[in-house]
């Protein structure tokens, strides 16, 4: 297995340990249990926002703690769900008696790890509500879940619902933006390689030179179909197709379209199909507001890309451009 | 050849139509001559700084158009310079009547077509200066150029240079500031597996699954040394001893680290680098006052990366910390 890492592992403490010496002020990290939180935690009166997962996946979660975004972020080992333990112990460690928002990606251990230590949080005399994301419209159920997965739509509702929180909403009104998100955004990818996944060291499935897998997940779990490789334009308007045709978009919609790489696919390339897809729904006479290029939410080493299509109106626009700092978004001040 | 790409002669006009239109608020793009300015240029009284060069390295320089960094980019085909027309059209259309700096990566054809470009500028009145990026360690000379390549420190010099020319500095003092950053600056790279280059199709060398190149170009072009794979504390180990032993640092040294990723190196792996590089530099008693960890100068999906050390002083300090506002940097406002 050749990748630039140490112990496999290691992988995820070891990515923490360099998230920590780079970011220094931005977040602390804390070791055992593993979590990472602004450094300006607890705030009091704020409502916090707490996501996690698996690793693997990076810059999700921990690039996205800071002013404007999350409050913590859980990190479990690669392509694995935190247990309740460090999901509680972040919780405590941000809590400012306003209540606090889980943002879950709808995998089975996740939603399992963070309801317990919801529950526990509670029992605490903090209130935690979660919400759940579902916007991979590849697959209706999976290996991993009950339902949709949850992939790069996680980042419009983790930036919407900080910016939510950090403007003073209560978390009543934080958990119904984060739904309004998460009613309107869907996503699907594709790769042209498939991760290799530490300590295993072997690759998740295997694509002849001749093949595309439509429909990937961030798991390295299987897709919706394996067809046959064609220039980045059709990947796009197959991608794009299936969107639409889950959540048809209509004349003077305003959405927000994000072209998300996953993991090993160079920017240029991200920028060609953002090209493509932003034509394809200018076509449509839909207007494309805001614009994300860039791996966000990734699987290792995958090569390929996914779109998300977010629909957006004046308050979500607001909430988008609001001030955010953290690693991996940064604006606005 | 699987790429997510359409036609191979067409990448960087593709990418350049995709990332217009996903920064219109930051930068137009004129497609022929093929180049990228900020939407408020001319800026009258202001320094202009120009750079460009062969596609393929992106974000490198597209991405760092905008306020308190470039004021234009000029883009070449794939690996190649662009001619002097298309940096003449740029030099002209962000002309404020101060003068224009050309930040010139160190490789033949590329020092050869800015220079030409200066001179005519110069006739239509313009007074353009050039200051060349050096900062590659691993050759003396290369195949592409007499002397030391220019690589990821050119993005130091770029935001340092951009940042002089936006806080009011004259073309002077922003020539000054921008060679004691070349001067303080060392980079070098190590890659695990190499680009393919479009249109060809082909890799541009060949490793097996134990080997390394160490001191890779960024054309693909050949390292310093073939080695044994090996776990990346010990690549960090000899690519970082290797800039050292060029550019000796002692304790109280104040520093800025730069970890790039080559194009498909994941986001988690670079700060498993960063975090190594850090720690032996924290031992040798050097600073690392400032980080950066992300794939800023690639070379198209070549796997590996660089390290990059630059000194730093209370004014470099300054000019780095300065608000920027472009795709690829973004911060302080």
């Amino acid at each position: 297995m050749k990748k630039l890492i140490n112990d496999p592992r290691a992988v995820a403490s070891e990515y923490l340990a360099g998230f920590a010496a780079a970011h220094r002020d931005l977040v602390r990290v804390n070791v055992d249990p593993a979590y990472v939180v602004r450094t300006d935690s607890p705030r009091r009166g704020k409502v916090a926002v707490v996501s996690g997962g698996g690793s693997g996946h990076e810059p999700l979660h921990a690039g996205f703690v800071g002013a404007g975004m999350l409050d913590a972020a859980v990190p479990g080992p690669v392509f694995t769900s935190p247990t309740p333990d460090p999901v509680l112990a972040a919780t405590t460690a941000v809590d400012g008696g306003a209540g606090v928002l889980y943002i879950v990606k709808n995998y089975t251990g996740d939603v399992l790890n963070f309801e317990t230590a919801a529950e526990l949080a509670g029992i605490d005399g903090i209130d935690v509500r979660t919400v759940v994301v579902g916007d991979d419209v590849a697959v209706r159920d999976s290996l991993f879940t009950a339902g949709r997965r949850g992939v790069a739509g996680t980042v419009i509702v983790e930036k919407i619902a900080g910016a939510a929180a950090q403007r003073g909403d209560d978390i009543d009104r934080v958990v119904a933006l984060s739904e309004r998100v998460i009613a309107g955004v869907r996503s699907m990818g594709v790769a042209i390689a498939p991760p290799t996944v530490p300590p295993a060291g072997e690759q998740s499935f295997v694509l002849t030179d001749d093949e595309v897998e439509f429909g990937i997940g961030i798991h390295g779990e299987p897709g919706r179909e394996r067809a046959a490789f064609e220039p980045v334009d059709r990947l796009v308007d197959r991608v794009l197709g299936a969107i639409l045709e889950d959540a048809p978009r209509v004349a003077g919609d305003r959405v927000l379209l994000l072209v998300n790489g996953m993991g090993a696919t160079p920017s240029a390339e991200l920028y060609i199909a953002f090209r493509r897809a932003a034509a394809v729904l200018a076509e449509a006479g839909v207007e494309v507001t805001r614009s994300l290029v860039g791996s966000f939410v990734t699987s290792l080493d995958m090569q390929g890309f996914s779109l998300t299509v977010a629909s957006m109106d004046d308050e979500l626009i607001q909430l988008w451009d609001a001030p955010v700092v953290t690693a991996a978004l940064r604006w606005g001040r």
